[in-house]
């Protein structure tokens, strides 16, 4: 008879720090991380996960947890894992390390996530210049779906998938990486005049000690110090994967990531029970702890054979996706446009992050007319399965881009109708129980069971 | 009893030239093209049109007419049509314009249409710098299928729409766009330092008096002269409609436009038998001429009601789509991923144009391995219904853009596998019908019959 | 350059009886009723229909034509159709013919179709002791979708597809039907106590020259007499294919027919609009005429290789389907069930008939609950886009059966709720335009637009 | 802050016997049977179930335990579980109990499966006649995806559903099960010569004391005997719900049964990881252990609003289902048909149940071709998600059922194509590694890893 189900290698503990876990966490990419654990190729595994910001953001009903985050910390990281054939020879760099995830899911026991936008002086995000102030949503999870008190007269299945999955970085690629972000952080002001409008928050996330995590190297060990200072931030997705965020990488999705290190050295985290595409506002998905079922092969070669370096060395290359079948399917979506041109009406030349910019204030402004509040919608569009998409990026000097909705998630009909509702707000969403708690945070409800 | 079928408010010859066509079409946006036809709320109406080129692009394997097409003359319109509710009152500005999809196609007896890249000096294209000749594929219908003798081994349904579909804007409104314009035009190039990699094209589509068209305007009047001096291009998607290329536009789709001036003066145009999201080869859906049945609705009052300015004016507003029920669906996609580093190994800063870009040539490179050279790959990503996504748009500095591709459309598995082929290319493409009939034309084969 | 578009082979003329048409329709399946056009394989051909009843049920708003309809006289079928290969060498017996629908809709112009029941004394139907009368609804075609002004408040996209698609039987294969069929006739009673109460409709349609057509086979001759006598009726799906109403075989999907004679004799006819799992009213579906753009392949001795008689002879075989990607699709269904517990409360053997004549009369009723009479939502089941799956065939003494119904094509919300809505009939449909204009007919409207 | 995750109120124990666990389990439908536990509307609540046979079928590669299975045993069921209003109020007789299925899997830790054939003189199936011989074949589970050593080349996604949900009949309905049960049982078989070639299996299955579990009851008591002797038994499904089996009863899905008894008493069990429509092999879908996430809502007075009885009395009436959005889906499907003429060339009357029977063998032997054995299909096709389609009901004499099975759940292309391979068996599925280890049992791997 064979063995049947998965096999645990990467545990956590909820109760503990992430600086506590028996299989200690990372928060850096860097090639000297020694792996945690080991799995085989065609070998079901399991990976415990905790949320990306290691317990900091609470299931409290206040955002000052997300307003004083210390982003230096995130994202906690479980692994590496290293990969090894059937006859214990582990990835070589240069082969493809095929990925499947057989399952996932909120860990046992903590079904709940949270959204939030950060405030602008810490972090900020997409819209920051429209929401300068720290807000947070909490959800519950009812088996597939999600709700939110503070977000009532809605409910969605999401599609659960994790934000990070990525194996190790070899020291020449972690220096390249290094140094293009050293010089847009250093030199990017002078030519940045064209998406000014959009941004007022730091260029890239350079290596930093402070808060650094770095799995089995001892804190405060010469070698701890000097892997600090190199290891990249876990935050831009990169050559490795990494921070990829593509929301529909669910069950039955596969990844094939490059491998740069032996073993591979593979690492996950920052769970998402669900998030829109672009996660706009930063802390955007519903973030959680999780679990994955993963199985390994390695494409021995896979490297030169699949992928194309799209820049000066081998090391430039992308990891390539194979979305699965299973997932929420929606049939009818509403459709916000956007094109390049800002809200003070300045034009911009093919810019798809203004024209996703504007799409996104479309809806938020849209939705807002049927009883909730911007915050409100700018915590949904990050976090429910809206699909952003660039229709048109050829047509100067306008870049077209949609976001997608769902009508499907909404307790009542929000298309446009023939004056059939008096004009002005229709329905404040239960507005009896909502009651601001201090300055920028959003109102919560006293009965936080879902509407369905 | 009732009527039954659509009523041909908008009939085109496709013997006759653009200009000889019995209701003269038009191709620029202006308050004063008048209208040549009208329409009523609730009734089915049928309009015809031309390709968005009106012939100059033609049925011809070669790519000569591609290289020098005129693009002053673009995009051949029909309409405008006015729009009057059932006591024949006309939609009036302020108003919106519910516009339902219920049927479109191909003209009957031409089942047929075109993909191509524009020369760098003539209009160029996403990849310019990266393609820079001109190239064009022919494909040929089966029903709901496209095939191209250019591009063997692939075959897939179209997700058939119109490209343009808007109302006419005020002098208010058009004002507004040739200012801003004319702006980047004039002063867009220094504030283009990070973004020239990616362009050599013109950075505008001014107005201009050559090739101009305006309907029933009379050529060479003194009205014409003024319109044709003012009226805006049709190249870039804007506040009325227009070139937005949402390629999921389809039957039992809905569009809610803004309108503008009396009547509405609704024109549409532009037909592709299927695109791929971001149109990127910029004549690169798969053009055609065709048909579309519409039914309209009038929304009093609704760009108040249901839009918002998103600018100075209450004018800086988009319309609102909704996607219907009713297209082609694709259970598995392979998704390639870019990040906002060029090919120089550049970090730029959030940019979603640069990741896309990013995306689409490590697509054209891996789907190359297949035995395609990279313009057909190309010609196809752009033709093909694959989804451009805006994954991530946070996670500084990289924003992160994916494009999935249905691999149901090709006949050979184009997964990764574990070296059950061998490594180099595995099949050209029916290598013994390809031949170049001059510089910078794509192969053609002998045989157009599909391989289906 | 290469042909495009399809080749008309079958045309009809809408103004002319089904005797008078160009090239002569045939309502029977015989060997030696001759082809009246050849098709190659791999072109693309385009097929016309008329209506299955040859236009004997009209647009006109009684149900007197359906009550009276000949029955002998259907269904009126174009073709046959020889089928050749790129050397003109036939299709041989024991081929298998494989047939893409490549394209098919109503005939232009023609835009609208019927639903009936018929009259328990003339053909009856499914729930013929539960609906004795004819009844009649009309519905008018909005591209895609459909309405009716006799069922209001509903609207859906139809899946178009041929009911009847068939080859020619050999003689042998001809006497084997005619049989088996006689032998239901003459002695079935005897044996049909556990289904009687289902049933009181003819057992068998047996050949019959009344009303007969043989396409080029002058009438009155010996050889019409002599066929008349021995042709199979089209009533019966059979080994052939035929009247197999599989509501999906829609765009892109694929038939692999069994070759009984040389060329295959490829006949069509009984186009759907669209059509609910198990045409529940007999006149089920929504009847119109129509057309079929096909492509076919022969696979040389494709009987023996693909398929295996099911009974004494080599000929006892089925045709097998291949179901295409473009189709409405729809996320939420209500699901009735049936046991095989009759209305009586009389337990049946594991009879998926009387489980799924249970399912769908408990929809009725259900639906009946939401403003519309029976016979409205008998003849809606009959003709939308519910799926009827026979759910358990195992577990003695029930089989257990459903009828799955889209919500979306309603204009109400149809779900049990919690007393949201006061109890008994929520909303009479329209009541006031509801009128009958005689015993055993459907209300009609006065105004026949669409609600939309 | 809220309450999250789910309330287990019905755990079991794997390493017990049915008849040992904490809450007793019981395998009849009886109004006397007492709660074990109570859940409140609104509430999360988590039910644990054995397997259908509670453990008798196992894990080992023989099919000696289905041979030999006691049916008297089954279905082992969690519950019941009575229901309350936020108030405490129960479910009252005539309310109607929505059950949404938030969630549901196998139990963590036993993520095996099995299907199996019983044998001709132990139970049967839908084919017993052509596969007398008791079968079985072990499924592993790796995530959504489940594969067989015994059925190698093929994996798919399950859409896990509960086989059992129903509520507890009152005294009344289940005196009139048994009386029309008993009929059946002692009448039936003069009636049954149409379908007597179906069947050689006991017409129905009737209350018996013999393995009778009756939860609290204690075995042994006057009460026991009583109910033992009254109780209906759980393998078809009537009324109340039951044995259902419907296949897309998945995550996202509501139930609206009946309430016959106060607190609704609602029992569940027969957890699926995946069937055919029919469940044609009887043992035919993944068996397993499992749980279920429930929520309930009471509609008060739901059964007179939204039910109609379909019988001589108020109980005759079935419960109604809303699938929902979250279940695997696939676009290519490959259709096999059957018509009413039996394996004897025999007409039977619209008999659906012989027509699908046909379609089955159908299927069976085209798939056989391509390296199976029938008996490999037989028990494929009742565990894979294939939908069984009722597609005409009405064209006397022959019914037409069809069967679709998707292509993508094997790991060839299955549909037939001209002569590309040779004719005859193509690829005998691992040959090496079948071996008979006993008469009637299927031929198992050595090798049982996954082939993925």
């Amino acid at each position: 008879m064979a063995h049947y189900g998965s096999r645990l290698v990467v545990p956590v503990d909820l109760k503990k720090k992430p600086w506590e876990q028996e299989l200690p966490l990372h928060n850096r990419w860097h090639p000297e991380i020694p792996p945690v654990a080991e799995a085989t190729t065609g070998e079901l595994f399991r990976v415990e996960m905790i949320d990306f910001s290691g317990g900091a953001i609470t299931q409290n009903y206040t955002a000052e947890d997300a307003k004083h985050v210390d982003l230096s910390a995130v994202h906690h990281l479980s692994g590496p894992i290293r990969i090894v054939d059937n006859e214990g020879i582990p990835a070589h760099p240069g082969d493809l390390l095929a990925v499947e995830i057989c399952n996932l899911g909120p860990l046992p026991g903590d079904e709940w996530g949270f959204t939030a936008t950060f405030d602008r002086e810490n972090g900020g995000g997409f819209l920051t210049d429209h929401f300068p102030h720290a807000t947070k949503a909490i959800w519950y999870f009812e088996g597939i779906y999600a709700y939110s008190p503070q977000i009532p007269g809605v409910r969605f299945p999401g599609i659960t998938h994790p934000g990070i999955i990525g194996t190790a970085p070899s020291m020449e690629l972690l220096n390249i990486w290094n140094e293009r972000e050293r010089d847009v952080e250093e030199n990017g002001l002078q030519s940045l005049k064209l998406c000014e409008v959009l941004h007022s928050r730091p260029l890239a996330n350079l290596p930093t000690t402070k808060s650094c995590l770095l799995g089995k190297i001892e804190k405060g060990s010469d070698q701890w110090e000097k892997i600090a200072r190199e290891a990249a931030r876990t935050i831009p997705g990169r050559e490795n994967g990494g921070n990829c965020d593509i929301k529909n990488l669910s069950r039955g999705s596969k990844v094939y990531l490059p491998v740069f290190v032996e073993g591979a050295n593979l690492s996950t985290g920052d769970m998402h029970f669900s998030q829109g595409d672009g996660e706009v506002s930063l802390c955007g998905a519903i973030e959680m702890s999780g679990f994955l079922e993963l199985k390994c092969d390695i494409i021995r070669g896979g490297m030169k054979e699949y992928l194309t370096p799209m820049g000066p060395t081998p090391l430039h290359v992308n990891p390539i996706f194979e979305i699965g079948p299973v997932e929420p399917r929606f049939s009818e979506w509403l459709v916000f446009e956007g094109i390049s041109v800002d809200e003070s009406g300045k034009q911009h030349y093919l810019d798809a992050s203004v024209a996703y910019k504007r799409a996104v204030l479309n809806a938020i402004d849209y939705i807002s007319k049927f009883g909730y509040s911007k915050e409100q919608v700018y915590l949904l569009l990050s976090c429910c399965p809206c699909e952003g998409r660039i229709s048109g990026i050829v047509d100067a000097p306008n870049a077209c881009a949609t976001l997608a909705i769902p009508t499907a998630i909404f307790d009542q009909d929000i298309r446009p109708k023939n004056n059939k509702v008096p004009i002005g707000p229709r329905l404040v969403r239960k507005p009896d129980v909502f009651k601001c708690t201090y300055d920028g945070n959003l109102p919560i409800t006293k009965n936080p069971s879902a509407s369905s």
